[in-house]
């Protein structure tokens, strides 16, 4: 079984991506959110690039049972129904609803990701379920959302949990990114208190929103995969 | 102290560097070759982003004491007098002599690095000079060639055991790329075993060049700082 883990979308090349599987990892906190939405009820999560063309497709959608949803510079953009906090995610806000969604970082990892066979939406509040879903896949490529084009340090030990939970103790081909990233895994474990320390997390902190990193650096909190299929992120069980 | 690591040099944002004294790490090979290269008597590294500026620039210095070196996929450049590989460049090969070098990956880290207020040439060969030289400095950028635009193992550590050796018992201001690097080193110490499963590692050991990651693992094999002075890399003492 071949990883492959790239800690910034630049470094992933999308013509090859076709033969494999590929996770999608943004723990601060796009695939932390779409998650907590998807547990609790939204019926699916569209991507979009920029807040205009997010706008655009909740207009199209229908406003009725459609939600705007995202960040820039982490905040609420404005005159969006919700930010990009998990805590926000509520059933009581979510349920029943098509959530279009735009931040920062995770929207280029899904919209390069979608070259792959298929693709999966990781955070550390699923990892479990991911790891089984993609045991016994040739080729898994995990890419990292990164925080404004750079190495992050969460999503990186997200994905060296993955990788490590992926293989168990089974021997695997890592590329030079899944070797680093498990070895970080083998001697950190997610907590708040480490997210803190983290370029991400301290500017989590700064606008006031360090309480999202309780949800963030909550392990195995969903048992539940959700994928990308024809453009929209749902859950699936298969 | 602040010290920031960046694992691949798209990650670098060159128009803040003029505050920063800038380590350019490419362990296979360019600065652990360049390195050997100066330890052996060369007077200067002259860096050069294509085979073909190298060769114009050869002709301006003047083919008598100059020698063109470098690689593409790991191989002597055809027509070049030397190689990438540390082994080559012997005192015989190289006392007295200017070499202009071309290399796949190590050029452009050189390049950006060069915004820097200072910019200093680092391999596991002179890590504890290094380390020295920028103690002291407000704000240490460390940017690692990476292979071919990605992550790469062996950078990475060597990075890492920087962050350890500068920072000693100290606290530092690290960012995600330095935090990552530093728990890394933490655990790996550089040798040809572990070079040899790194994605580099492996491509010069299908090439037949394995024996170039002894010299590439020797931890302070040389006490020498080697630096970029007007476009020159030549070693220096202050």
């Amino acid at each position: 079984m071949k990883i492959e883990t790239y800690f910034t979308v630049a470094e992933v090349d999308p013509a090859t991506l076709e033969s494999a599987v590929v996770v999608v990892v943004d723990v601060l906190r796009a695939t932390t959110t779409l998650l907590e939405a998807l547990a609790n009820g939204a019926r699916g999560v569209y991507p979009m690039p920029s807040t205009e063309e997010a706008v655009k497709l909740a207009q199209t959608l229908g406003r009725d049972d459609t939600l705007l949803c995202g960040e820039r510079k982490g905040s609420k953009v404005e005159g969006f129904d919700l930010g990009n906090s998990p805590r926000e995610f509520t059933r009581e806000a979510v349920e029943g609803k098509r959530l279009v969604m735009s931040t920062t970082n995770g929207t280029r990892a899904l919209t390069v990701g979608q070259h792959g066979q298929r693709l999966i939406a990781c955070a550390f509040t699923n990892l479990g379920a991911v790891a089984r879903r993609v045991q016994g896949s040739d080729r898994v490529v995990i890419i990292c959302a990164g925080r404004e084009g750079r190495f992050s340090l969460d999503d990186a030990l997200c994905a060296g949990h993955l990788v490590r939970r992926i293989l168990s103790d089974a021997e695997g081909d890592l590329n030079d990114g899944a070797r680093a990233a498990s070895a970080l895994a083998g001697f950190r474990k997610p907590t708040r208190k480490l997210f803190e320390l983290t370029d991400g997390g301290r500017a989590l902190v700064e606008i006031g929103l360090g309480d999202d990193l309780d949800i963030c650096s909550e392990v195995d909190r969903h048992d539940l995969v959700a994928e990308m299929r024809d453009q929209v992120i749902v859950l699936t069980s298969d």
